[in-house]
């Protein structure tokens, strides 16, 4: 395909935002090298389509750089949230990754799936009693605790069944991201955690450290999500190690875990970096270790939160044009059989996301057009200003790309819309993972 | 209970927005004369509450005055979308709505309950041509066309089953209501409809006419949802008068149905203006049938399609506070065990509700705190800056108002939390209208 008959409005070819996107001569989108049309046909749309193998790459980015730079025991923790299904927890079980879970519904999900919970670690700023009591009987390895109510309720927890509870503390360092704010939670002002520069943190550990039933383990912080910033990682190791150093030289309490929490940033559109995440991994190591040797204090074991940057971009969705409307003298409109209810994303924070007409990719994007949904709402929008080809009609295919990390996890019901069927794309050819929903399944609560 | 032991922070005491809502002498919430601490202690929370009285006295407060103002045949219909279960269609049943809906889910739940579909009307931008099929199959009463593509379908499928498909035309009379502009759709720029201002809405209407399998009975416009403004239903009303004298004298069509759509606002808060509903819909006529006469136009049958303001004030939802986080400098939080799952619009449009602590009222509300929910997201916010009692901690009940519209029709699974139960309140006692979801059932698609 030449270069100039992919370029849109402005002159600008397509730019495909992670390498398992490809396109053949005909002018198909090709996922994983499958003909995204013929899955379409096969499976129906809209459908979320996941890509095995990527998933696998990227947890392995992480395993190998965790086993490279830190010590042993450390591991990165699969943000479920991102995509909890069992089939995702089943590659995660053979991948060798934590998990990071946060609530009864993903630790009964990650269950079914055969994952070991030992490795799992229950995060949530609001933890009820029924909670606690359900991840200590499945076994869940670690808790996240993140205030003191929650500490006092896992203390009785665990006296009741005569165990002691591992438990990390959520701190916050006090670091702004400059993310979106919806998904910016190192700062002081969150609802998680205890903020290092208030006391707060060390009022927190002390209680921890008071309880019988609780073995503190160490601490831990979320700087925020989609982070492409050089050094906010390094600098919340840096606050971390320093105030575990200060508890060591004060309370006599020496933390053996650092869990730095999540969020690398992907690429949505072509305007997102690269990051690479090996080498951001092994610098902040570097950062981490010369502030362990400052305060003479010793390299604790390291877990990261990786959610997003290990699903995002092995995700696609697939929808079907209904209509296409010119509106002279204001814009155009793509209406699709999805939206809102398979992808809220836009409709919360203006995602960014890369869309194109999935069976003509031959064809110069001439026609901008807001990329809408089906739902009764005017809200419902899953991107504006897309380049589409002009001959763009009902029928069409348009795929939405990296789609894999919330997406099914935040999808609704809305106008009583079943959720798509997600089809994982494997070595052994494509499996459906999770079934699409009926009406039956939307009506079975219903008395 | 004293005025001045319930004003907050500034205070201002204070205000229910619906009469549903009560309290006693201990200072619990009664809603529809229930202790909510002692349904919240039977069913559990989060936990959606409905008023089955209000949602009756809400749909005669149209039907009386559409039998009072309107032709025979005229008939409100309730917007499905703002709540749709099965309980929720049998009393639209019982009551005598119409209905509109947007879906196959819809459809099939009003079926399930049992719903006359001929009264049902089938809305939305973007019908499959599986999700016309079904509709004709269950014997929908009308179509609400949104486009071209749509009206070719729906002659296709009338062609095959041999029948003659009632249709209206969705319009947009170019009115901006200055509501929130993802509720707001009877501007020329939307996804929905047809422009009359461009010539486009005449351009259909004879393309619809030219079906032979298509039954044009009129035409339909939303000027969109939550609308408080003084004359924008009468503005539409004069303006689809004004287009349909205008197709007589220049087609010979003389439409016989108008369908002007929702929305009339409710009160979620103490600021916002009450609306006398019936005395609204008899000031449209008198525009609408002056406008008639004006114009030598016979009086159609008029259809509204009332959804939040049906269901909104009918609804109230509880929670259980699972902690409480004082940041010295910054804020406070009051995190309780739902959020944006079982209502993200604060998350979606920044939407005000009315909080109370549902078994503090007689307490001085002197502790401002964002109340926050339990996902792993910082934009997991009910409300800020709720005026609480500074006793308020883990255990304690929480109540949103107002949140019967637009809650449960939008939740998700985010996080894989359970949708909550809904309890219907009738004069016969409690009655589950939909039972919790549980982590079983949240998997059941899992392959």
């Amino acid at each position: 395909m030449t270069k100039e008959r992919m370029n849109d409005v402005n002159n600008n070819p397509v730019v495909f935002p992670c390498e398992n996107l490809t396109a053949d001569e005909n002018g198909h989108l090709l996922f994983v090298g499958y003909d995204t049309a013929a899955l379409a046909e096969t499976y129906g749309t809209p459908l979320y389509l996941l890509d095995d193998a990527r998933i696998r790459h990227n947890c392995r980015v992480y395993l190998d750089a965790f086993k490279k730079y830190y010590p042993e025991g450390s591991l990165p923790l699969y943000a479920s949230k991102a995509n909890a299904c069992k089939q995702v927890y089943r590659i995660m079980r053979e991948e060798g990754m934590g998990i990071d879970v946060v609530s009864i519904g993903e630790i009964y999900t990650a269950k079914a799936a055969g994952f070991d919970l030992s490795k799992a670690f229950f995060h949530g700023n609001n933890k009820t009693d029924a909670d606690i009591a359900y991840a200590m009987d499945c076994g869940v390895g670690c808790f996240v605790a993140d205030n003191a109510e929650e500490i006092l309720a896992i203390e009785a927890a665990a006296k009741q069944r005569g165990i002691c509870q591992k438990v990390l503390l959520r701190l916050t360092p006090g670091i702004d991201t400059h993310t979106y704010a919806a998904v910016n939670t190192g700062k002081v002002d969150s609802k998680f955690g205890n903020a290092i520069a208030t006391g707060q943190a060390e009022a927190i550990t002390k209680l921890a450290l008071l309880q019988p039933h609780v073995d503190l383990r160490g601490f831990h912080c979320h700087i925020g999500s989609q982070v492409f910033t050089e050094d906010v990682f390094e600098r919340a190791a840096v606050i971390m190690i320093d105030f575990m150093a200060d508890l060591r030289d004060t309370l006599g309490y020496t933390a053996a875990v650092l869990n730095l929490g999540g969020g690398y940033g992907v690429r949505y559109v072509d305007t997102d970096p690269y990051l690479d995440i090996a080498q951001k991994i092994h610098a902040v190591s570097d950062v981490l270790k010369a502030a362990c040797e400052a305060r003479a204090f010793p390299v604790p074991t390291i877990h990261m939160e990786p959610g997003r940057s290990i699903v995002a971009d092995a995700g696609l969705t697939l929808y079907t044009v209904g209509a296409v409307k010119q509106i002279p003298g204001y814009k155009n409109y793509v209406s699709v059989d999805g939206g809102m209810t398979d992808n809220p994303r836009f409709a919360l924070y203006g995602s960014k996301y890369t869309c194109v007409a999935a069976t003509r990719l031959t064809e110069a994007r001439v026609f901008p057009a807001s990329l809408v949904g089906r739902c009764c709402e005017s809200g419902d929008i899953l991107q504006e200003n897309v380049p589409f080809p002009s001959t763009i009609h009902r029928g069409d295919l348009v795929a939405v790309c990296t789609t894999g990390a919330y997406n099914y996890a935040m999808s609704s019901n809305y106008n009583r819309i079943g959720r798509p069927a997600t089809v994982l794309l494997t070595a052994e050819g494509p499996q459906v993972a999770i079934r699409r929903e009926t009406p039956e399944d939307m009506a079975r609560l219903d008395v």
